[in-house]
């Protein structure tokens, strides 16, 4: 028998059906002789529509506020789950953010998780119900709600296992698990049976979608054993743990790629000490996540100098960038946002030289160009052109022995497709 | 300057046009010098749709769940409100039923308040902001979300102007006041400037829509002036407080009308004693709220019974009545749902004598037949035809000089609509 923290996403949970599978499979968990928590995100598309409502009411919504709106719609999913449970004759309790003490900072939306109080869900459990818990949502301090911003439903789930000392937490989703790459892509990915929270961590920051940074960061920090898996099936899918036991471990254990990014290039910048200073100071001052910079080589003392930064932070650094032109002397700003990040990530390549020069020439092999390059001790991301993201992922799997000997079937979608969603909800 | 609660019901704050116009309305009172507090509804529908989802859920849907579900509702409103007040440059704060200090009891979805603690609020009145209340909740002693079921969040706004001693508590609905009769089957109905508790809980006892009974009783208990007014105009409504200081009270107040009860026959009933006893402890037994009896003179020791119900009881009612048709050895059980209660209301009636001599004259020469009566001091009620409502409505408000100079031009409406409109939501 062990304790089993389940998370449900929106997609799980976007219709009274889907509700009746998850309670369903819960039920299952309980009759098998498992104490079973339930986390769960908002119904399909509620955020979107909360937050189109603020929208339409305040150009810049106050966060309190905004956070008490978002936060209904977990508690729409938690209590409805709860009565689909019961209706099959099983006890079932739900909790809200509050109730199930997770206490959070004051920042609102994006609020971090300080502390967790699992008495009143422990104590459900020992009642004999299967508690469900409203994900992405806390309290603070003065017992205001706070929501915890992209990725807090699984966050919550990984502090709810690790408040309650779970054996496992489940992560249910529409992908099966984590693969070497997006089987959507790369038609020849294979899935991964385990895999260690470093690898893990660099995928999810790289751009795989399948599970949330934040939530693998809280796992690692407390030890809780992710297992993510389908929504759809009840296959087994990938363990996300401290040690992966494999004899041998792969050089690459898999390769990310994120279209979400885009390139700025500001023109005609006088190649003098100070101005990247002056830039990149004011791109910071104005909160945008610079990732990569390149400077051109020089000519007659002017030079170009681009850098990368999300999509979302596109606005901000455009207006930052334009601002300063006359302070640097510079010609213009151009923004390019068909790029991809390609990601190889690996805890074994801090004992294999030579991995950069194998990508370079793959790539170089396929005529795929590097627009930008960066790297950690286990990662190496190369920036390419947006419209050959499958090739550039699809040769360097090859390339580093990561191709299954089965195709996947799935439909390959577009590359707008695959950026929609990887780019999805909390 | 005083301290106004302001409630606006669930079509004041049905779409983000219409929570701008109540943002408007409440910043105009703050300009005034006012403190404000605003007490609001779920959005349109939304409570109907959650029910619904509910009830796709599970037949009985557990009374925590289904609080916990149909709380989010007003949570929605609340922040949508609140965010709207600041847009225009105002401080604004929300308060969920908990936050605002409604402590109830434990009866899930139709719980009773027993203490207001109303600091927070008083303290957000005090460092200048709107508070904006989420009505229809509370929290139990453990902490639980309760409702207060119909009703509810009329009942909030008194209970929080009750709490926090305010001057005056201003519901606003889509009708301008407490009318003597319904002006959409009466258009000769005056609006009254002022009733006193006691009419008014007799007239919304029977079955005038425009204040809920429960909010009227809390009113009365605490000396809370209540002031029903339009949501769309700023003239002047009805004011409902403890004495009304005309010169000159009128016999009778204002004419109500229900046509949402049933009535229930049963036939061929035996003459003798015990049976109605048998009858009416077994319908109590089952949570069926019987309002008036009718027994028939008996011919041959064979009699018939009748009783009216609300029509939300005719299912357990007729359940009740087959089940024991054997044992008092009747023919069968007949319903009908085509009546209407009228009803005469009026303090003044208590030293009138004469008034039912009146009605029932002038009923009878209308050719109004009458079905039932029933009365209280300060109340006449008769069962007549649901075709004949209007009718009967226009020739007492006509008989016992209620009638205007002006004659109301709204639409009339058809007795399925006018019973729709009395029995909407909270």
């Amino acid at each position: 028998m062990s304790l089993i923290v389940c998370k449900f996403g929106g997609t799980s949970v976007a219709s009274p059906e889907r509700i009746q599978m998850v309670a369903k499979k819960l039920i299952a968990k309980k009759q098998a002789g498992h104490d079973v928590v339930a986390v769960v995100s908002a119904m399909g598309k509620t955020t979107d529509e909360l937050v189109g409502l603020a929208a339409a009411l305040n150009d810049n919504p106050p966060a309190r506020e905004m956070d008490r709106l978002l936060s209904t719609g977990e508690q729409v999913s938690m209590s409805l789950l709860a009565m689909a449970i019961e209706a099959r004759g099983y006890k079932a309790m739900s909790f809200t953010g509050r109730q199930a003490g997770i206490e959070t900072d004051k920042i609102h939306n994006k609020a971090k998780i300080v502390m967790v109080h699992s008495e009143r869900v422990r104590d459900a459990l020992e009642r004999g119900a299967i508690a469900v818990v409203a994900g992405f949502q806390g309290v603070d301090a003065e017992g205001d709600i706070t929501t915890l911003g992209r990725g807090g439903s699984d966050t919550t789930a990984v502090a709810v296992a690790h408040g309650l000392n779970a054996d496992v937490c489940e992560i249910y989703s529409d992908v099966d698990g984590v693969y070497t790459a997006d089987p959507r892509i790369c038609p020849r990915a294979k899935k991964l049976d385990v895999i260690n929270y470093d690898d893990m961590l660099e995928l999810s920051g790289s751009g795989a979608g399948v599970l949330q940074m934040r939530a693998v960061e809280f796992a690692r920090k407390y030890h809780v054993v992710i297992h993510s898996r389908s929504a759809f099936s009840d296959a087994e899918g990938t363990y996300v743990k401290e040690e992966t036991d494999m004899m041998e471990e792969a050089v690459i254990t898999g390769i990310a790629h994120d279209t979400s990014e885009v390139k700025v290039t500001i023109r005609g910048v006088p190649d003098m000490s100070g101005v990247a200073a002056k830039l990149f100071s004011a791109l910071a001052g104005n909160q945008v996540s610079v990732d990569m910079i390149i400077q051109n080589v020089s000519e007659d003392g002017i030079t170009d100098i681009s850098f990368t930064c999300p999509g979302a932070d596109k606005k901000r650094a455009c207006e930052t960038v334009e601002r300063i032109l006359p302070d640097i002397n510079a010609r213009e700003c151009v923004v390019d946002e068909d790029i991809a990040k390609v990601s190889l990530v690996g805890t074994g390549m801090k004992s294999s030289p030579g991995i950069a020069a194998k990508a370079f020439q793959t790539l170089g092999e396929n005529n795929i160009n590097i627009l930008a390059i960066s790297t950690s001790p286990i990662r190496l991301s190369v920036v390419v052109d947006g419209a050959q993201t499958a090739q550039a992922v699809r040769c360097l799997h090859t390339a580093f022995g990561l191709d299954s000997d089965s195709v996947f079937e799935e439909t390959q979608l577009s590359a707008e497709e695959i950026a929609a969603k990887m780019n999805k909800g909390r």
